[in-house]
């Protein structure tokens, strides 16, 4: 992880500007600050690069500033123009050079292969995610300390709230609110606050820096009236969500969270959520990721607008045979945003051990899903990371880390369930990679045993014995060569059995050594029989 | 189970004619024999019953004879009138004099209570159901025997095709065919063989004086080219659904079920299956179930004219925290049509053993969902049950009558996990009914412990234990007295620890004993805490 650098923004351009493809530029313009420009105006640019078209809203900033915030999908030559129902911000046009990304800036996340995500340029995004709910709304010193945690940390996504969170450990007053009146519920929801999405987007454009993606909760049920976010009328919400998108999109990294917990905002039908989504789809120029968050209620996720499976259910990461049945059922990514939380705290939903989360992390990656994490240890000043960030105690991270570098040499289009519904312990791409699971299982010994799909005799393998929770990774002998010896699953050569040390948390990692013309030869069969 | 009685269908009536409520009656009527009748002849009737009227396709029946076979849906006086592009059968007026149903005869069977079944009558239906594909198409002899066998059996539901099967253990020709043509593959799709559905139709008879619903596969894959039924042209499979719905739908104990294994026929497409659904749907006057089992591609079980899912994932149903987990996701009864068979054939799909084929019944009602058996021993003369039908071997079928009757007193509205996501061995009804199964653990005792939904202290309930696979129900004590003494799981007075016999396949039954006030005061508890 690279440390903090710099935070400036990118400023306004006066000529031609230059960014990367990726990053953002923001063109400013002057216009009415009377009446309520928040609702009274109308502004938005059509950017334009060849055959591309992006309809890009724009936003009141305060102070008589509008702003167009573009980031351009493709390098080379972008013009504009704007249009406004206020003349003054009409007909305005520009230019935008676009340079190729460098470095770190793979673009934003989509969805690849179906069940994975790739970053735009294609380069694949394995996400491991963690949870840090009021992270923006802490004060500059504790948002600091999140941030450095976070530099340190193996995680490349993270669930922030965009409005401020009143629940268990987290009752104190934010220093921004995102309505123009007063505390604590005296607001005007016709006007937002641009001191308050100014500094949010400090956070972003930071996360942006380190890599992470900022996966956005625009709204949540952690408010029960207090504020009353959670149940502004619905063109309060609309009006709000679509300030958001006009704001957010440009950061490469944004992740649209509808909700947390949607059913758990009592206030909210499920026509609200119907509403909400294709409005932010629709409002979007860049298409990022779109999903809405459960509670006990799962959502509708088969919605074409539904980009990928945001999933609460602890109980499906928790042992085998559970988190790949979402898959066939939705035909997309699984990420299970909320498995519980490594922590010590009353409530059952936080007091993982270490080796429960570092266990639901597998669980999900050998069922071709993915687990985020979260962390609920008690702590003197109620700083806990799940709420409000600060430093983290497990010992979940440091595994994690190194689950997240083994996969480093997987195979880049994602690990798949090889033979489904049989053998639950298998991930990987058929013939190609795979990795075996134990869990809690404590075996003493291995029969080289995989599931014939993709498999031809005399491949060989390389076997790595993988300790999940020592983080060490041990190569068993030389190559293992492949004999298709029974029907359903396929042993080496001299039925080799391999020594294991006894212990729970133990993985193995099957590596293909030969290459060319067999691979070639040998597809993928995709489930031959009944 | 009644022995099998009179199999005569209902006579066609000559004045007016008298049927029980869900029962049916045919009104015959001569027309054309010329031409195709299958094709050139359109013929309906509307029945009018107050303020239901209830559109009913008719069917030619060969040699000049069309009929209109309706199923009263209320007891007292219908009219009709026919509406037909020939003059002879257009404009046909008459009534039916319906009485009350009486006996076994409880109507249909509709979805209840989300997750459940019930007839129309509010009977609850819990599907117990076995599969017996080919069973319609094995001649008198081994026909009359499965039959026999069903009426001794604990099933109250069998999966069967419409069209005959050939596939492994099931490659003679049948008697009838459904077209006009010559075997094996050259048929005239425009013309249906009626003698093929009468016969067909005295097995649903015969089904429904059973009580056991019909669970027809309209469509199959088994089948590979050598007749082309699984490959006819979209008019001929069009023609076909609706001549079957015409002629089946009059049978109260038919479900419809659009395929087996629907992604297996490789001709058909996502498209087709979703063209076939609302056409039965639409032409069905009765609303019967409607479903569509899969393969290894999982049916849009979300769309509104799926009734219920069918699934086939038998591991979802080999151990605990799985079953549950397509609930939550269609919000539709779950039924596991296919979880592997009972047997000892090479195909791992057909060499379950009793006590796994019995565990999958519990593990799919512990989770509030339906499992359905199947039986694959080896017959020297290839009579396996899940093919042809003929007699049952197995160990399973005693018991799953047994866990059958187990459930005569088990709440009406059906059982449901009571604290879905943290308990995964309860079902019941909060504070009323609950099982607790330990599947394949050997337990020696067990804490008298309950999720706290529905509890309060002070209630009192009967404990029995359940041996599932000797068959024994023992009761433990007396009562045992609810002690709300912790925060998600409550105890019982003195917090007592029952002995359990340490070994595999108990379960445990808890049954309300004071009634009354307490019951009315304590609501069911809708999970009240993230």
């Amino acid at each position: 992880m690279s440390p903090i650098a710099s935070f400036a923004p990118p400023r306004i351009a006066t000529a031609v500007p230059t960014t990367e493809q990726w990053d953002y530029h923001e063109f400013a313009f002057n216009g009415p600050s009377g009446g309520n420009p928040f609702t009274d105006v109308d502004l938005a640019a059509t950017f334009s690069h060849g055959s591309t078209q992006l309809h890009v809203p724009g936003f009141y900033d305060g102070d008589g500033v509008y702003r167009i915030r573009f980031m351009p999908t493709l390098p080379g030559e972008w013009t504009f123009v704007t249009s406004s129902n206020v003349s003054a911000l009409n007909g305005k046009a520009g230019r935008l050079h676009a340079v190729a990304a460098r470095g770190a800036n793979h673009g934003p996340v989509r969805v690849a292969n179906t069940f994975h995500f790739a970053h735009a340029d294609g380069t694949p995004h394995r996400s491991f995610g963690t949870t840090a709910y009021s992270m923006a709304h802490q004060g500059d010193v504790l948002e600091r300390q999140t941030l450095e945690t976070l530099a340190a940390a193996p995680f490349n996504k993270v669930r922030l709230c965009v409005f401020p969170k009143r629940y268990a450990y987290t009752a104190s007053e934010p220093e921004f609110y995102p309505f123009e009146g007063t505390a604590p519920c005296a607001w005007d929801f016709t006007r937002f606050n641009p001191a308050f999405f100014q500094h949010f987007e400090s956070i972003l454009l930071k996360l942006r820096e380190l890599n992470i993606q900022a996966d956005l909760i625009l709204l949540h049920p952690y408010d029960r009236g207090h504020w009353g976010f959670d149940r502004m009328p619905p063109e309060a919400d609309d009006r709000y969500l679509k300030y958001a998108v006009a704001r957010f999109a440009a950061f490469r990294n944004v992740w649209w969270s509808l909700a947390n917990e949607h059913d758990f905002m009592k206030e909210k039908q499920p026509d609200d959520w119907h509403r909400f989504g294709p409005l932010v789809a629709e409002a979007d120029p860049y298409g990022h990721l779109l999903s809405v968050h459960n509670g006990f209620v799962i959502f509708d996720h088969w919605k074409p607008w539904v980009s990928h499976v945001s999933m609460q259910n602890g109980s499906a990461v928790a042992d085998f045979g559970r988190a790949g049945i979402y898959r066939d059922v939705y035909r997309k990514p699984i990420v299970y945003d909320e498995c519980k939380y490594e922590g010590d705290i009353d409530q059952r939903w936080g007091n993982l051990s270490a080796e429960e989360m570092v266990h639901r992390f597998w669980q999900g990656m050998i069922a071709g899903t993915y687990v985020g994490h979260g962390e609920t240890y008690k702590h003197p000043d109620d700083v806990i990371w799940w709420a409000r960030g600060g430093k983290l105690h497990g010992q979940s991270p440091a595994r994690i880390e190194f689950f997240r570098k083994l996969l480093d040499t997987a195979p880049p289009e994602g690990l798949d369930p090889i033979d489904k519904w049989q053998d639950l312990h298998t991930v990987g791409q058929p013939g190609k990679y795979y990795l075996i699971y134990f869990g809690k299982e404590t075996p003493n010994e291995w029969r080289f045993e995989l599931p014939r799909q993709g498999l031809a005799t005399g491949m060989k393998f390389r076997l790595d014995i993988v300790d999940t929770w020592n983080m060490t990774v041990t190569q068993s002998n030389g190559a293992y060569s492949i004999n298709a010896d029974t029907t359903y699953r396929y042993h080496a050569d001299g039925d080799p059995t391999i020594a294991l040390p006894g212990r729970p948390w133990m993985a193995l990692r099957l590596t293909r050594i030969d290459t060319g013309e067999e691979i070639a030869a040998v597809d993928r069969v995709i489930y031959g029989e009944s």
